[in-house]
């Protein structure tokens, strides 16, 4: 197998199934008064420090873990939104992100708050600031993005807004970039950050938002008094401990694997340099780990299966999208031919030249096959 | 050790590691178009059907998964509540809810709800119907308690709701209840009934929440189209499988377990009759697998510790109330004292006759040791 859709998610790595094996035998409560309770929640305070430090945290700043980015996203722009209705009522995002942001950002004008939808072509520091005013509560840019492996200067674009309208809080989508891209948090200008564990080999099930010392956000749900009561529930113990071992082994392999991940993305542009009709719709500052390209002419999903026959596997876009066409290529000025034979290519570190020839090979074969295929028809 | 706080959280089953184990190799993100994702896709449908069907729900009804219990009763009173809003603004709930019912129904009031609390008394076929009128949107019963152990008549109430206010859906906190009090949702007049993992040898950090043909909530979470865009975020699919795991392991030993628990019930009840000053809180109906009893004259906390001092671990309420005095047994009328000086011993099908005997002991001598010390101070 072939695996080359780690933007959707990733296997576990081995370090993540030996602290779910040893995690299941932690069962404790950690609201617990007893110390079975206590041994559960020092172990799931530790979790969430490795966490937080990765991020490069203010350690007095706060990591509350949640079912998934998508929690950790809706959580920050829903909780900041009505934490901050006093304060103003509009909000900037990317038109870019990802649906869990997007589609919250939908729902919140429906409440009555203002969006604007921000081109990628205006995600630098001055493009942001210009649009940022007195009524801005919050501003939300991803920094990796998920289709194209593009990065945006968030810290830079962060203070920018900062200078201009002081009390805008600013939010980034960090699920594709945390541990790929480099980032310390703390004094950065960025207030939270959402992260995933099954982008970085941990199970599906857990992330994670991180908030800024002095921040608050109306909570989601209602109930115990845990995680500050910004996100009560018991807590998800087992898979954070899942999560914070992805994350040591992600630290631990950081540089060698971007080295890595950017020799992988070399011999993909190399063995498809000159092929017909490829085109490369990843431009511009991005990720070693992302590769967005297209084949005219072959519907991606054609592509996909043709691709999968040979054990290869990679996606159309979001996983999340379910095969709906990209608004990510679309807010990129792509034409609709492009956007509709778009392959997103997504590395981790168990990734191998391999991997990479098979993908090169196939998509060769691929227009060998299917363009004619497709003259006949 | 002796561990006879279930009622809080269990240790994990066999059944449960075996199936985390292998489900750690399905990684595929349900949402992906190739094979790796429909077979993660199958294997999450197939456990949500386990759950559905222990519930004795409509195969035509949904059954979501959560991050837990806590977010099942949100999604279903918050989701319910926005939902209906052009229906009616007026809600009943039982006054001795978990947090995670009671919190919410308070927030809702801040939007604008009426909210009914019921007390324990009330809790009948007829004490429910007669409150529900034309505005009534929404009934909230949960089946077991979760500190005293008590059962409520849930089907017939929701019944006897629907024969006089036939607008009104009925919600279930069955958390506590699941496989543990008999179920068939089918046709029951229940809507939507919570279900968690942790109380039933599973991992913390996953519920789900049944669905009635017919009926829908709006979401809590906004992003991709997982889960009937009800409850959007990438599928927590290995937890899920932990959990499917438990409610067949639990399905299989249901009778002989509940059997199990009453005699381990009786023990305690023989063990400690004639013993001054132990009182039993829990009175009528109540399931064998919690026992709500109190020492007047030995704070909650006191006694809690000096029984951990022999290993035996149990709880002076709910765990999510951190300690904070029962609002379930102010609810019942019991003095101040008995709500000071309360424990809740909760079985498992793992605990054992030692486990009681443990526990009585260590009562008796705490009784001995702890009394004659308050009287000396």
């Amino acid at each position: 197998m072939h695996y080359l859709d780690n933007g959707a998610t990733t296997p576990l790595c081995p370090q993540v199934k030996e602290a779910i094996l040893t995690g299941m035998e932690q069962f404790g409560n950690p609201s617990s008064l007893h110390g079975v309770g206590l041994s559960a929640e020092l172990q799931f305070r530790e979790d969430a420090q490795v966490i937080r430090e990765a991020l490069g945290g203010d350690p007095k700043g706060k990591l509350l873990f949640t079912s998934g980015g998508t929690e950790a996203n809706n959580l920050c722009l829903q909780g900041a939104a009505r934490a901050l209705r006093r304060r103003g009522d509009k909000l900037l995002v990317s038109a870019v992100e990802h649906a869990s942001v997007l589609d919250t950002a939908k729902a919140l004008e429906k409440e009555g708050f203002t969006v604007e939808y921000l081109p990628p072509e205006s995600l630098t520091p001055e493009g942001v600031a210009q649009r940022a005013d007195s009524r801005t509560i919050l501003v939300s840019i991803m920094y990796m993005n998920n289709e194209t492996g593009n990065l945006y200067p968030v810290t830079d674009i962060a203070k920018a807004v900062k200078r201009k309208a002081p009390q805008a809080l600013f939010h980034s989508d960090m699920v594709q970039s945390f541990l790929k891209a480099p980032v310390k948090l703390k004094n950065s200008g960025i207030d939270f950050a959402s992260v995933s564990g099954h982008k970085l080999h941990a199970p599906k099930g857990i992330g994670a938002l991180y908030m800024a010392p002095g921040t608050r956000l109306h909570p989601l749900f209602y109930g115990g008094g845990q995680q500050g009561k910004t996100r009560p529930g018991t807590e998800s113990t087992l898979l954070a401990h899942g999560f914070a071992a992805a994350v040591k082994a992600a630290q631990a392999s950081q540089e060698q694997s971007a080295q890595h991940a950017a020799a992988l993305n070399r011999l993909l542009h190399e063995q498809l340099q000159g092929v017909e009709p490829v085109v490369f719709n990843t431009q511009g500052e991005a990720s070693p780990y992302t590769v967005n390209l297209s084949v005219p002419g072959i519907r991606s999903e054609t592509m996909l299966h043709f691709l999968e026959a040979r054990g290869v596997y990679v996606s159309s876009g979001s996983a999340c999208a379910g095969g709906a066409l990209s608004h990510v290529l679309a807010a990129y000025g792509l034409p609709a031919e492009r956007i509709d034979s778009a392959l997103r290519v997504s590395f981790s570190r168990m990734n191998t030249e391999e991997d990479v020839l098979a993908l090169t090979q196939g998509i060769k074969d691929g227009i060998a096959s299917l363009a004619r295929k497709g003259r006949k028809a």
